[in-house]
């Protein structure tokens, strides 16, 4: 057997804890499945926020990251303090100048710095591996940077964030409005105090950015993506969407074009007889359409210190077995520019929820804007919403009506300009929702 | 750029000639992909079987692929000629000993021989890589030896055959009798002319045997495999189903229990509420649950030659990267004696139809041999198939009607015991159907 691979640790709350926990619990046999013993040496870790769960009372302490991210002793450097800079990037850029391997669940990191460190990683031979940074224990880097390598893709989506998805499951459950499921995922710990970052999108778009750059051979474009959250979808919408044969999941969606390539996070009409669909609570997915090998899918859960840890630890027994790549799959001199489509050229079918004034050629003014834009209609209905009567967060001003639309295949363009034009001629009540339907 | 791999391929219907399609298609890139040319140089084809699709008139022909295994200008062996012996073995077993890699999609050698090919291959210090033979497309193969290293796994199981699958779905969508879809797949090319192999099961249990292997690190054990077909599906069972919230597939499923490891492949209940019930047609699906990683499932197209060919173009970048792992992930002299559960011993719930006499005292003689066996019964529904008018597999002798049973958690010995003492009784007309549900 060879040498012990020896790593040393930043961060040691949920993720660093579930590593810590994993390397004690696999002991010897972890060694035999890596081909060499793998050895916590050193941690680095904020007092206040170590987890009670892991004990590292048997490892060398290390203050200051970026010492220990160029300690002689360490082969890998394991990166799982977060953050898209600071402490986090200082210490992984120490790293790889250091020779030191890098396996890192930092998403925010990556997204925006991802091309420069990938550079970095290569210049000076060692690994970057990120498996934890996407998806959690679902081990869509390795799948694609590896598995799928005789494809050429041309769309990769997934539902990327366990907040969001748990927050519309039990909107759709128990028919509740996002603000109030919110408050409880709050108090459940499924959702932060702040929690932009997750119900706003950014935390999806972090992930779409890796799993982009990973597919199409691109740079890393994080600030490219178009971002919309789940903040405005009602239960009406999910009540109309299950009576249309749908249900709304926030997906990041990156797509090839003939213009660019689309990079998008948005609540996502998917039809309810589909795996993706069935995709529900915390737990996360993504799928990849290839040219030779079809439509694959995979699905797991996408955070966690147990998950992420499983994640973390094979990309530490691939480097202990030697098997180092470029990070993103692609030689960084070879990853291509990002090439944006615009998000106004986007093509794709439209659900259209508006809250219409009961007066007479209201309808008609709708119709007409609608196909002013060259827009057509697959079906439309006046729905009554249930949830309406009990909590709704839209009051229902007078006579106002939900008329809901599902369009055939248009773009973005032409349906922003119907929607405006409708708003300006005042016969709905409320800013018109408008969810996109993803082709599956 | 590194000297070129030299591919020698054995076998060129559907998968071969997906690949000869594929590495044309690819061309330069996928030098840029293996980190170094990947060339096939040398084939081996059977006259009459040559796949039109594939233009290998500018590849060096050799007649007998043993000579090919072993011929002085390749480094890797791709075998894609199919069958648990004869050719397909001899020429796997003259490639190892010549110090070739070998690629291979079949599942049957592999089933029946993986220890011992695994052996000879390790001891030659070459790869033997198959993740063709699994699943098609999916990569579960790599995901289980590399991706989900960290964990011990304690169940591995999935639809592992189109063909089944598709047949379940037809006659779920179609209310149609299981002969009857049969002959319409045949018609399609859905299923062969002899089926025996994919509906008996087998075909599923040759790619459940490397799965159990690759999961348990244990010696292949095709033999202790517990096999039951499709063919006793009816209408009326698919029907009941359905009602009762649950949908039918034919599952591979592997679980570690006290007494040894599980193998069986059988019809199975899943609820109509998961993933794996929305995998339908001709794709696979595999789920793996591990201690740190939770349950992850991986969804593709199980069979075909784009898919196939992705598979193994995905094993010979890896052999092109010098990244050789033992064939089932484990050291073959670390590979245990697989150790069988007795299926008796499997323990689960099960569905239950019965076709019983309308007679005074026949429900009370079945219930009271149920509870004899310890069977406690969560739900019990008399059943009018709608099928059953229109044509249902069995024909409603007399007054018989179904009555439909979901057990609580019991095991197989007790079942069959009370359902042989419930025909022993006399008040059934036909053999009862019992269908195992698994747990998600």
């Amino acid at each position: 057997m060879k040498n012990g691979l020896k790593v040393g640790l930043a961060g040691v709350g949920t993720v660093g804890g579930g590593l810590v926990k994993l390397l004690a619990t696999r002991g010897d046999s972890l060694a035999a499945r890596a081909g060499r013993p793998i050895e916590l040496v050193a941690v680095s870790t904020l007092a206040h926020r170590k987890n009670p769960d892991a004990d590292i009372s048997s490892f060398r302490l290390v203050k200051n990251p970026v010492a220990l991210a160029q300690d002689p002793e360490i082969d890998v450097f394991v990166e799982l303090m977060g953050g898209e800079g600071g402490i986090a990037k200082e210490s992984v850029e120490a790293a790889l100048r250091a020779g030191k391997h890098v396996v890192t669940a930092n998403k925010a990191l990556l997204a925006h710095h991802g091309y420069s460190l990938a550079t970095l990683a290569e210049k000076n031979g060692v690994a970057l591996n990120f498996e934890g940074a996407v998806a959690g224990g679902i081990p869509v880097v390795k799948v694609i940077r590896e598995s799928l390598k005789g494809n050429d893709i041309s769309r990769v989506y997934g539902i990327l964030n366990g907040t969001c998805n748990y927050i519309l499951t039990q909107m759709e459950r128990e028919g509740m409005a996002f603000a109030d499921v919110l408050k409880e995922a709050q108090k459940q710990g499924y959702a932060e105090a702040d929690p932009t970052f997750d119900i706003g999108g950014f935390d999806t778009a972090h992930k779409l950015a890796l799993l982009t750059s990973l597919a199409f051979g691109t740079r890393t474009s994080f600030d490219s993506i178009y971002i919309e959250g789940i903040e405005s979808i009602t239960p009406a919408d999910i009540e109309a969407a299950d009576d249309l044969g749908y249900r709304i999941k926030l997906l990041g969606v990156a797509l090839r074009t003939e213009s660019g390539i689309e990079q998008r996070v948005h609540p996502t009409m998917v039809p309810k007889q589909s795996a993706i669909a069935e995709v529900d609570g915390v737990s996360n997915c993504v799928a990849i359409d290839g040219d030779f090998v079809g439509d694959v899918m995979l699905i797991g859960l996408g955070a966690g210190g147990g998950p992420t840890a499983s994640a973390v630890v094979s990309d530490i027994i691939d480097i202990a077995r030697g098997h180092v790549l470029p990070p993103f799959g692609t030689r960084s001199k070879d990853l291509k520019p990002y090439k944006k489509a615009q998000m106004r050229a986007h093509e794709g079918g439209y659900y259209i929820r508006l809250s219409v004034y009961d007066r007479t050629g209201a309808f008609a003014a709708i119709a007409s804007r609608m196909a002013a834009q060259g827009i057509s209609i697959e079906s439309i209905v006046q729905h009554r919403s249930r949830a309406g009567l009990a909590g709704s967060d839209r009051t229902h001003k007078g006579s106002a009506a939900h008329v809901v639309m599902i369009t055939h295949q248009t773009t973005e363009a032409a349906v922003r300009k119907a929607l405006a034009a409708i708003e300006r001629d005042g016969h709905v009540d409320s800013k018109p929702q408008m969810i996109r339907i993803e082709k599956l």
